[in-house]
């Protein structure tokens, strides 16, 4: 991390952004009113810090020594502010202010009847970003893949009825890039990226996804560390793009036995996130819990928890999703989720500013 | 499980009774105003259900194959209803019902002047029950170990201590039993007896502490599957005691690398036991966070996850405390966290009653 | 799974085959002397198993349950026997066979001189497969990705030199595709394409990998069961690629505070794979252990256990090693490791061939 | 950690030890030929080295960090040596040597007959020492706890079978303690008490086991890591009695679905606790994989790790077994198991000569 001095010029920025890239590797600049940092991304044992620091117009040069830097409060905090976290704007949307965003659809897009019923029924009950799976991820491969599995032709159409229906009932759309080749594509329709739990670890895939410069929402794997999950997502912010929603939706369960959820929810990650970076984060209570009748409970718990948003699987007719029907909610319990989690918002706003 | 006829007389009873236990089983009698049901605790294999389903007065006798099953909600609701809990009743405090009851103190009893301090300013917060360690569990026999473990008197000192704080300012104290020898002194002294994490798989400690009576506090074991959790707490019911409160306190964190707490608190596991149980849950995030700066979080979302109440640790000054110096609040910071904590139950409760 | 009777003909598995493809879904059939099974890959609840038992020729059809088919035991069983594992031949070299076979080389290539000079020793020590990394998966982006991440032509150059020492000294060479849009390239040079644990749970790489047909070593995810491992291993079979390589390298560790390990390693996996699928299994002790003084032990255990061969990494220099210094050892600790498992294996096979 | 100098007498020493128990703790003192070192039990924060660095006959005087001292290689290694760990010496049998030594027997002792005719068999197969449950720890109060549970009377009776079978066929016998209060009862009849892998947490039991000056069996619990496992130990080694042995037996699984055994046997720690401390360790391969047809490969695997010896669980007809009997293997099998181990020990002795 370079820090400029308050009256650098371009050219003492631009001398020092080559020396840098001289010794392959490459830059963040963060440009404030009064200052500008310079982030180095790659490895910094590369590179001479001590002869960085006599460069002209350099106030302070060292090396960072944890896994994730671009996405750390410290980095940000001068230009961001003690409490605030990044606002991620997609459409009129922002994620990552005072007021929670529910993202709400379908596990997988089925028709394209079902995606406008439903993209109706969660606008109505307060979603404000839709939601549907068009390529799954799956544990075997004899199961349903989702649509786009079955060829371009197929993705394409899934992916135009997501889009329409969102642009009918005003909501950006969100869908999952399972694997690298499918990227450009999604990016085409869609106005946020998700990459699920177990692509994660996929660092290609991320940078691939950074690299189209739309928002990407990351799910943690179900077996990482909230480190892991950080260091990985700086793979997605050393291509330039910030605008990444960081998920947490469940780890693997501990013991022997029964655990009676699918993942263990786990939402001390979520002040941890807020504490150790800028980025916003989101809690996906339907994947963890695996069944209906807790997700109202873990909405509020998420939200309680400090969470910037909720993703939730919602069917007019949970019974007849053809994957996760287990875990699906009706659009009339989104509302009374919806309800609950703007009023507790509310109560922990006024301890958050009391405080700050 | 045998469930007796409306008419069934007491002869009836009784005849069922004795042949249950010739075949070495105990027995647990809920009589209902209309129903009586008897619960078997012990190897059931060793008895005919079919024999028993025969006896005069038996409406229904059939064997139940899960692990626990005296503190199942399939059990006990037909004396309890659907949503209600168990209320734990400890002086003038319930500990169950709609109220989050919220139990602080030291980690660790330190001094007679500690104790009543800390007790004054947590009551003066809002705190209704009073909690101070004297045999304090540790990884290292090279730790600190709590006053108890210098001898008996030292022992029956902070006993004394505790009790009296609590007496002066009006609350019930629970205090840990972390081995089976110390069972009958701790439960002349306190109100409720906490079982610690470590110590959740001990059997024949759960027995004994079962055996005296008084409410116990069961704190669930970090690597323990909520199943686990909830057979482990039947050992304390098969002797007669149902005052069992449930503790979920953080499990361990997955992945490599820092998951930046202490433990992973499980809050999906809040509502689970609500539905599985009819016995309280209360969540302590002292010891899963580990670190003062989440409590606040951690304590709201346990909340708007259903718990019945919170245990924290609570110091006038975090630093001068000789164990867990890192996770204390003050007094201040824990009327905070009561007064949101009331207010998001409230909100709960709104919805709570609303689907039932 | 659909077995044909003994005399069906061409015409009848034809006619079956069309069937199943009509219904979306693909076929591996496998043709023994008398036998002829023919195995689905894809959804099997959108096909009827009574229809196609009618079928001429069709002696059985009915759904396999399980995640995995294709490279279970049961139904590989009529081709390969009870004990037997399927062999992988890669040149000359026999994985799955009696004799262990021992992979070694080191983390990653760094230069022609020190890939040439560890192809050298390793061969001399008893190495049968030269591995050596070029794309490096790392948790920070901050850290050295290997030669392959400067470009392609850094990355042919890489492959070129493992290549031509492989070639030199008469092995086989392995490397890991870390991204799908490295496939191809890196299928051009090497005889094994490894992926990494971090991207087991990838199926779209898995697909494209299978697709080369050149044989593929598949790592255990470190938070992966044996189940997931086995049914992700069959995104490859599925793409009619039958040579797989399972490889165990290790779980996250358990409990609180130190493992004094980076992973543990699970030889508990290497029987229980012998028994499920017909995939030979081989070790990986380097990146389990992370650390050089329990190489020795570790390699011996799994030989005992069953493994078909070890994965090591080696450097004549190990403190030079510019990625996983620690746990390499030298081509002399090599030499012991190998002679040892040779003995060790000749002892385990005399009670396999007395049992079956 | 105190090391007196060469010629130091006993008055010094003495004097040393009286300032340490003046401050509340207490010590372990090894005296070697040339060497005196008086280790500290307690909490080393309440001493000035500094001050005691000072003291006649002191050579140095320092605070050590770990949670466990006594029983580290460092503290023993000069009265130990580099490779070997310190011989248990049971009647006959010296468990911690070259030569692997096998327990074998039930899981629970069922009757007269039962325990002498697998006393007869498992000695004639090659096993040492006859272990087999009297109070047996489980997961549900419904489960059948062991002969012991029935009351004093039955435990004695069964602890006298157990004796008595053990001396009919020369081999010292181990039972486990599962609660405080059956400590000194057990301690009368048996060679070994054993604590089990859910008692591994409960300080206070291990304190009073080690107290009777008994050799323990410390098996490692299911979700503990190998420092904590460690750490715990020296709670047996505080009291004086350094006759402890330590035992893998497995821990929780990880990942999604099935791990198709019980626990996952961790077999790095073997070589690790070999390195740490000079204690004995061995392997239970049996509680582990839960199923008979594992048992060769692992037995195999852990010596081939370095155990010192086993613990099987044997039985004539497993399938009459009461508790375990999936896992139970046959004399016969039992007689494979430890004649591989043997050969494979020499193999490995072999290597650790020549190492050393």
């Amino acid at each position: 991390m370079i820090i400029m001095e308050k009256g650098a010029t371009k050219e003492q920025v631009k001398d020092v952004i080559d020396i840098v890239k001289k010794h392959g590797l490459r830059v963040d600049v963060s440009q404030g009113e009064f200052l500008t940092i310079i982030g180095l991304i790659g490895d910094e044992s590369r590179i001479s810090f001590a002869n960085l620091a006599l460069m002209p117009g350099v106030k302070d040069a060292r090396m960072v020594e944890t896994p994730y830097k671009l996405i750390s409060r410290d980095y940000s905090e001068p230009f961001i502010g003690k409490e605030q976290s990044r606002i991620v704007k997609v459409g009129d949307v922002r994620i990552g202010g005072d007021e929670p965003v529910i993202m709400a659809g379908p596990c997988a897009v089925e028709s394209k009847e079902q995606v406008f019923r439903i993209a109706k029924e969660v606008k109505a009950a307060g979603a404000r970003i839709l939601r549907g799976g068009i390529y799954k991820p799956r544990s075997s491969v004899h199961s349903f893949q989702g649509l786009g599995s079955s060829g371009e032709a197929e993705a394409r159409e899934a992916l135009e009825w997501l889009r329409a229906a969102g642009h009918e009932y005003g909501m950006p759309v969100m869908t999952e890039v399972r694997g690298e080749s499918q990227t450009e594509l999604i990016a085409e329709y869609v106005d946020i990226l998700q990459i699920g739990s177990r692509n994660m670890y996929d660092q290609d895939l991320l940078s691939r996804v950074g690299r189209t410069g739309k928002p990407v929402l990351l799910k943690r794997h179900f077996g990482a560390s909230v480190e892991e999950f950080l260091s990985f997502s700086e793979y997605i912010v050393a291509e330039g793009n910030k605008d990444v929603i960081l998920c947490e939706r469940g780890i693997v369960p501990v013991g022997k036995g029964n655990s009676y959820t699918r993942y263990t929810l786990d939402l001390g990650a979520v002040p941890v996130i807020r504490r150790e970076t800028y980025l916003p984060v989101i809690v996906d209570p339907s994947h963890a819990a695996g069944r209906r009748d807790l997700i109202f409970d873990l909405s509020c718990a998420a939200i309680a928890a400090g969470a910037h948003g909720l993703v939730i699987e919602v069917h007019y007719n949970p019974k007849e999703a053809v994957v996760d029907a287990k875990q699906m909610i009706t659009p009339d319990e989104l509302k009374d989720v919806i309800d609950a989690s703007l009023r507790i918002s509310k109560i922990i706003n006024d301890y958050k500013k009391k405080s700050s």
